[in-house]
């Protein structure tokens, strides 16, 4: 048995991790843009990245180099170094040549602008500010945000039964083009756990299906999503399941913090199906809903239009049957194989429901044993606002 | 050879055929809401009708009815008779039995709000005030509007070298769950023509693909999406090559304008993907930009965010390349295969080029020869208005 407790300091909470945040102008009026997170070790390296065939040059960098270990990682906001070929590489490569004498191996992890050459001087110039001493955790993660408008970052403590233990951190940015599989999504997780590789990759593998994989802002997938789990095994210490709880931990709140924070969100919707004919049908109704235009404007609106819900998991390509369905707000049954439950009574007590900032829509398929979780948010005035202009 | 020509009276351009709307106290303050189309002969009937497994009870009704013929269409906006199950298809028959005495085998077709059992009385009522002799097709087409802006209606004259001719004409809705694949579009097209049933549903299901099926508004398919196309053959003429271009040139006409009219949208954009692997990698391609999110946002903002297109354009699946990718604005390449050309100056270009109220994203894949165009709008905050509160 082992014993999880919440923790402080985000990538830092690990032993020997630091990290800082620092602003090199790439933002305006002196806004954090750049961060690092440095290990006094080595450390081994697993990672997902977005399945967008247009993916950054952060990443083509990343797998060109093949197997290695680092110790560091350079995240910068404001442009996504995507669509800039193998140039955007070069660039990073001159970039990271300027990295602090520790930094071995390092690599780096943008988000932004998709389209536009990596700011070089800038960039190298704002290396000038790192101090590898700093565990500012909370610093680093505000630095790599875009349209997020509050910070995101948790950590954990693993206390195993001999006495030993171990921790993880991580931060993470969102906002927008979020549909991960993998978006601009970027998330930094850190332990000091004694882990090899290998398990690492498989729990990351695992785990990414719902959790960030279960979540959407806009149904976008983006160019540059990324998650990196850094190890350096400090701790000595190492527990399977543990490991594998834990990092379903961070990186489910993570997710949930991600769509908390989509652009322009209001609220936090668990859609759950449940009875489809596999885990596959149950994960394309249950996206299919977190993605439709006309659920996100009737969650935005607060109107219990379960029509919309019945149309979208009928449109979805499923199995599914109108005598089959059942479709709840929360435990409220609106629609019942085939029965309409859904009377003035009813629509007032949806209202308050949908009122919450948090709710759950369930959809029972009534064809079989499948089921999935995904996570979803309103689309109000604010998401197009932001969108309509967002690289002025 | 033969001439088309355009002509006036919509659905009744068609000789022989009848229309009018009226108001059934369906909509608020007197707006009209229900519509027929009557033909004096029986006519060959081919339809298309959505894809949604939660098909409406209009579509259940006329699949239970299996071969026949027809001379009336009744047509109501406001309530979509969708989720009422056999319920819904037996309200269908009570109010059909209320129909004027010259209508045999009428059918019903409807578009509104989904999960409310039809307001049999008023629809039964109102259809008293139905007068079989008025040709008002314009009336017929503002009565089936539900978000729509105004009202959709064409017709055409086909003129054969043989001194025959015949007549094509039609009354369409659509405005919002529009993706057909059929959506809550609602399109019913009247021919004089001597055509076989067979070789109309040949044509329609031929040509859907490239007009209906490749416009969307918001990516959500309806449960009531209908095509119908009556014949009943009165001008005794009929040429097949005239025939499928005149019902092209009506399917796409009243498609494009679907879109132009879509909730809230200001321009008309067309999706022209070329150098896929094939024409079905093109439409998919094509339609994931048409239902992009941040790509509708960038066009309501009039932003070239080109990063936007070629982002989506490698999340969809499809096979594709940065080195290989063009992307243009109109005749304005911004991006050619590997070669970033958008800067300041192209930038004021790409804007001018956004104001227009229609213009066209081009993307070569650079993979093979499949090419497709579908047609989508940009989404503002009347969409969000619209859709927030839809019910109310």
């Amino acid at each position: 048995m082992y014993n999880i407790v919440y923790s402080q300091g985000g990538v830092c909470a690990s032993d020997g991790f630091f990290a800082d945040g620092i602003s090199a102008g790439l933002k305006k009026g002196n806004a954090k843009d750049m961060a690092f997170i440095y290990s006094e070790d080595l450390c081994e390296v697993a990672s997902v990245f977005t399945t967008n065939k247009m993916y950054a040059a952060p990443i083509r960098h990343f797998r060109q180099m093949g197997d290695f270990k680092t110790n560091f990682v350079l995240i910068n906001s404001k442009n996504a170094n995507a669509m800039t070929g193998q140039a955007g590489v070069e660039d990073i490569k001159e970039v990271l040549s300027f990295c602090p004498l520790q930094a071995k191996n390092p690599i780096m992890s943008s988000t932004g602008v998709i389209g536009v050459r990596l700011p070089k001087a800038k960039i190298i110039d704002g290396m000038k500010l790192f101090d590898l001493s700093r565990r500012d955790s909370a610093c680093a993660a505000k630095a790599i945000m875009t349209t997020d408008t509050f910070p995101k970052e948790i950590a954990f403590k693993v206390e195993l039964d001999d006495g030993s233990s171990f921790s993880m951190g991580a931060i993470a940015k969102g906002a927008g083009m979020i549909n991960p599989a993998m978006a601009t999504m970027l998330c930094f997780i850190t332990t000091d756990a004694n882990v090899s590789k290998s398990e690492m990759q498989e729990a990351l593998d695992e785990i990414k299906t719902t959790t960030f994989n279960a979540i959407s802002v806009d149904g976008d997938t983006s160019t540059n999503d990324t998650v990196l789990l850094l190890s350096n095994g400090r701790s000595g210490a190492y527990n399977k399941e543990a490991f594998k709880e834990v990092l379903f931990k961070i990186m489910h709140f993570l997710a949930l913090e991600m769509v908390r924070d989509g652009e322009g969100a209001t609220k936090l919707v668990t859609y759950k199906v449940t009875g489809a004919k596999d885990d596959r049908e149950a994960e394309i109704a249950a996206k299919a809903l977190s993605d439709s235009l006309l659920v996100k404007t009737a969650l935005f609106g607060e109107d219990p239009n379960w029509g919309r819900i019945a149309s979208t998991v009928g449109a979805s390509g499923v199995e599914a049957y109108e005598e089959k369905l059942k479709i709840s707000f929360d435990n409220l049954c609106v629609y019942d194989r085939g029965e309409i439950l859904f009377d003035a009574e009813m629509e007032k007590k949806c209202a308050v429901i949908m009122q919450h900032q948090k709710f759950t829509i369930s959809c029972d398929l009534g064809v079989g044993e499948g089921s999935f979780k995904a996570y979803g948010c309103d689309l109000g005035h604010e998401y197009v606002k932001i969108n309509a202009d967002y690289r002025t």
